[in-house]
């Protein structure tokens, strides 16, 4: 048995070829190293990495007998979620997700998979680690999984691609928490950007998972290659989709309010601050006005002979803008 | 017959095992107490608080055939409400609903029911005594639930469920209605923040009632567990569950136009009090421009010399505010 | 024949036992005092008012076979619209709306029919005289009424029902008219209240529309009770229904669009009226800074000795606003 | 064959009787005019104008066995279209549109169909001249008109109707188009009222096409009386409604951007004027200042003693203010 | 065999005759001049450029036994896309779309397709080059178009127009993501009509795909014209067509949200500026009264005999301001 070199610029093929009893797992640079490899073991998983050697590709097309459009829709890695059924296999096209907190990025990965009455087999771009824990499963024969078929393969493999999703939505979540905390302390002028990117990547989850949901929904209707032991278990599944669907709906609720929030609290906020800048001129100016009046040059005017008569109007502008000052202060003007 | 002490920190199990002429009731800590307690009449209703004990849960489960998936799913308690049917019994998730009035937060906790033909399984987080109306009832024999099947008392235990919610939502239409008397009087700083919380939480409410409905909708029908007899009894609570959501709709739509009306209120009144504050100074500006004038160092003036020059122009001065305090009096910009 | 005495407070029967050749007509206070009066006709209808004597309700029920759930909704007066069907008769719920012009309130009471195959029962809370124009139908053996069966007469009653909705329409059609010509004329501050109350009633009223055309179109589905000569009756209730339900929408859309106009207006105006003001401060600006000028202290300045001089600078300042003035209201800034 | 005379303010019949040879056409003005005329064609197609005269309706309704809420629905010309089928004939109820260009006013009548095997009955308000090409097709044996039967009538009225509608539609999008350009260029501010009640008059339109376009399509289903070499025609038809509503929809979709941008232009060229004001006030501000400086009275102060002083600080001032024009208008405030 | 001359102003005729084994390829200018040509391949597709000359079309009608509805719906160029289905063929309606960068417009032209057991018949307005692809790979045989059948041809013809989408749908991506990097940077005053002109073509661009899904989507429901080899092809064109409407909603939703932010950011901006030039006005407030209290006539004043007085004032002067500007500037008014 050859096990291929890894290489990160290549493609790489995974095949674990396995029963209830046994296990094969065989890693192949290119598909000329397996000329021979026929299947041993009831059911068989080919994995394979980096789609930028379609010839590779085209080779196990020919192995397995996948349709044309199954080989291009594998390599246009832009689909959305999709379930198509052929002749012998059905084809689904699904999305991994993964969030970074510190960039707020959502960066997404297509990964398609062929199920068969024997054989499942995965495309993905890269080598991501995200079908490990099942690999681990099938190598340790925990749980059913060696037991069952290939649907529950399938299954485990569907499951870990919805659980992510999980993972995603709490960063958003946590991200759309914060930001309410400090919209009601001291809303930043980079609020409003922050909402419209989080507005943003959760339409694009959303946009991924609710065709998920219609996929995983067509799944649980056509018996034909998941038998009545696995319908429970994409049953769960389904709920799965349908509470990321409702959570994503629940952040969505959750900025648009934040939106309205921020736009009245910095409408609100100017608006005071010109209120309170009127306010304060309007102390000034019937000390302004005073001033004036004694500036005239009447021969004959009041006070201007009486020697405390200047102390008398300081005092009386002082009085005067004091006693505005309280009342202002009284109609919560000066906040 | 051996009943259980009771213990807050300990999972603890209640059996009432009854039929029309008799009833049992029984409590365990755990199921090694009651190794050898078959059951003894048509029904038995098995009752659970505590769900951090899995094992227990796991040897109720291996006792009554329970999927592995329902068993993680009772574990599980962020589930929405939902129905799943398996072979031999039925499995609904629902939520206890609860409203603080004083911190207006709602909280809820997970209920699971297992409903076989001769058997009614219901798992909770804590004991709440939102069963005891039920209990009752059955310990003494009081309507149709102890000579009816295990459908009933499913029926008995729904309808409990969905009742509570009445109750949480009487809670936020008094809060709702409490807002609205006080936006139209004198709105405080906080209605804002109190909105986008009351509309969180009706829109938490609505996201666990819609499914509901869902829930209750296909036991009407699904009639292998549900017999005829208990049918009209189902749609009596699905129209409950319609009514409750047609009411957080009402509230929905008057908590939006609540913070249309807080929103232009707002608006509008620091507009206002700006134009108030322009109208004060532009009463003010005639004077300033009068006393400028007088102030004037020009030889040859009007009026200077004359001795009552100074109390004509204080006059005109006068004269000039109070016709324009007037004017904008009749035009009602002073208030 | 006993015929019981009329009291307010106490509930009342009426009862009509009629064909198409006789037509007898019997009112109770008790259900004791009618314990002999069998049905002599072929067709019979019993109208109840006041709901608060539950044992007469309960004796009626026996007579006629009524289920517990049935019995519990007539007495509970808070109920959508609904239909359900029961062995050997229908239970329909909907309710009579009132239109208050003056305080713009609209009042609503239930009304519960149960429809058998040679039966009617009506339950209201109080008498109204709604129900009056089909008992002198009846009476007067005017139409079909006397010579169908129990379903045309429920069909009557059910189209006296759906008719008086078209009068509330008309109130809250005419009140958003005239807030509408109010708006555009000169809105007042509390349209705003106006508008969001009147919402409200279009939404309470629509609230009940929905469900009733529901119960309509499902009546029109169930060819049990009524029977196909008055399907067509049935249908022309449906396009009322129908038609009630669009004219909300239309008053909705109306007063959305009501709300739209008038924040605009609102908040253009204020907007304008800050705008005048500042023009007119605008145009004393240049005559304070000239009065400013010349009341400067320097030695030798211009024009100060000039014995006109005082006269060219009024005539400035006079010049320079009137050019102001002329300019602003070019660009109709002095709206 | 006898010919009625016209007259406006009576009902009138127009009878045309006709088949693949002949074609007889009749007026009267009341039906006992043509007690004896008998149809002597396979297919007969009564036009009646004017609905004040119920008992003519009521005889024509006696001699096609008209049901009695057939003749309610003619006469009660507030009807949403719709599609009644009785035995022997069809009942639909249409409206024709008009639009004033310069009212801006749509106004409707109310058109209704009966079509029999071989006879189609048409009720208008008044006398339109809608029908008159249909007529002439007729006469002057056009097309496939006179051949085929009277669905193929019927189909052709129906097309008449439905064309009328395109009208309405150019004349509102123009209109909506017109606003459009006005609204870039200068918008008056008449145009809120007249977005509203452009707005208004495309609701009123949808909310007949709508139903319409249900009627249409339930034509296309049931085939009991359009033959299936009619089919074709009627989808025709079908997909013009739906192209109508499409339309209608872009239209709604314009008014709504234009209203936001109206909203927008508004505020925004408010808020610019105020600030425009405020640079100006800004730049008078320093001089101001610098003359109240000067006009200060303390004994020993600068440059009052130079005979340049007073050109000097008049020369600052207008330094200063020149300065600060430049800035704004810089900053692009002075716009 | 006969080739037409090209002319741009004549109708021209496109006719591909081909099988596995042969292709004949003639043009003409007019059905004449192909009196005689009869199939002998066993597909033909004939493409018809210029709509204008009618008689040419009619002929064409004649020879392939169009409806006349089809020739009248080939004509009207201004139809949405649709599907009709008559004895002996399937008639298409679709629409090519083109995006100019520069003036931001989309257009649009018409396509008809009339698919028929073995033939093809398309309808353009005018030559765009559309269909080369497809012709080139029907002369040089490339892939399976040549072996197989009229259905195959359909499909690629399809698969053409929906590739269209795609380029369109990448401009208005473009432009949308310009705006809003121009958005976050520096809004230009145009920014608003763009939007709404986006907003625009957008919708026209939904407006025409969201048929053509259903078209897409009936086709692979009707197996008569499209042969089960045929189906995973046109489910790949609906996958397609699922993309784009998913594509406009992203871009609408991206739309509506710089829509939101254009709106606040200016309104917040102008606010500032507001606020910007009444802190400054604040800042010459004290000093202006200063000025105004040193100017008034009082015999006895403190500081004007002072030699130092006018300097202490104006430093006064200067402190008061200064101060205030770093108060002001603390509070981020300054910006």
């Amino acid at each position: 048995m050859h096990v291929g070199e890894r290489k990160i610029d290549h493609a790489r093929i995974n095949l674990i070829d396995y029963g209830p009893e046994e296990l094969l797992e065989m890693q192949f640079d290119s598909v000329a190293d397996c000329q021979s490899c026929a299947p041993t073991q009831p059911i068989q998983w080919l994995n394979m990495y980096g789609l930028h050697e379609p010839e590779i590709l085209a080779e196990i097309g020919r192995r397995f007998d996948l349709h044309p459009l199954v080989l291009e829709d594998i390599l246009n890695t832009d689909q959305r979620p999709k379930l198509d059924e052929y002749e012998g296999y059905l084809f689904l096209v699904a999305r991994f997700f993964d969030y970074d907190d510190k960039t707020m990025r959502i960066s997404s990965e297509q990964v398609s998979l062929v199920v068969g009455r024997n054989f499942v087999l995965t495309f993905q771009e890269k080598p991501t680690g995200n079908f490990d824990p099942v690999r681990d499963r099938l190598r340790q024969n925990r749980g059913l999984i060696r037991k069952s078929g290939a649907d529950y393969l399938a299954y485990a493999l569907l499951d870990t691609i919805v659980d992510r999703y999980f993972g995603v939505l709490e960063g958003l979540t946590e991200r759309a928490e914060r930001l309410e905390e400090e919209l009601m302390e001291k809303p930043s002028p980079r609020v409003l950007e922050t909402l419209h990117h989080l507005k943003g990547e959760t339409l694009t989850l959303r946009r991924a998972v609710w065709p998920l949901r219609e996929v995983v929904n067509a799944l649980t209707r056509s018996n034909s290659f998941f038998g009545p032991g696995v319908q429970p278990y994409l049953r769960d599944i389904y709920d799965h989709t349908v509470h990321i669907i409702e959570s994503l709906e629940a952040i969505r609720d959750l900025i648009a309010g934040l939106l309205d929030i921020y736009l009245s609290t910095v409408s609100n906020r100017v608006n005071q601050e010109v209120r309170l800048l009127t306010v304060i001129a309007m102390i000034f100016l019937p000390s302004t006005l005073l001033a004036g009046i004694f500036g005239m040059n009447f021969h004959r005017m009041p006070l201007l002979d009486n020697p405390n008569g200047f102390a008398l109007i300081i005092g009386l502008m002082l009085g005067v803008a004091i006693t505005l000052a309280l009342v202002f202060w009284r109609r919560k003007w000066l906040d």
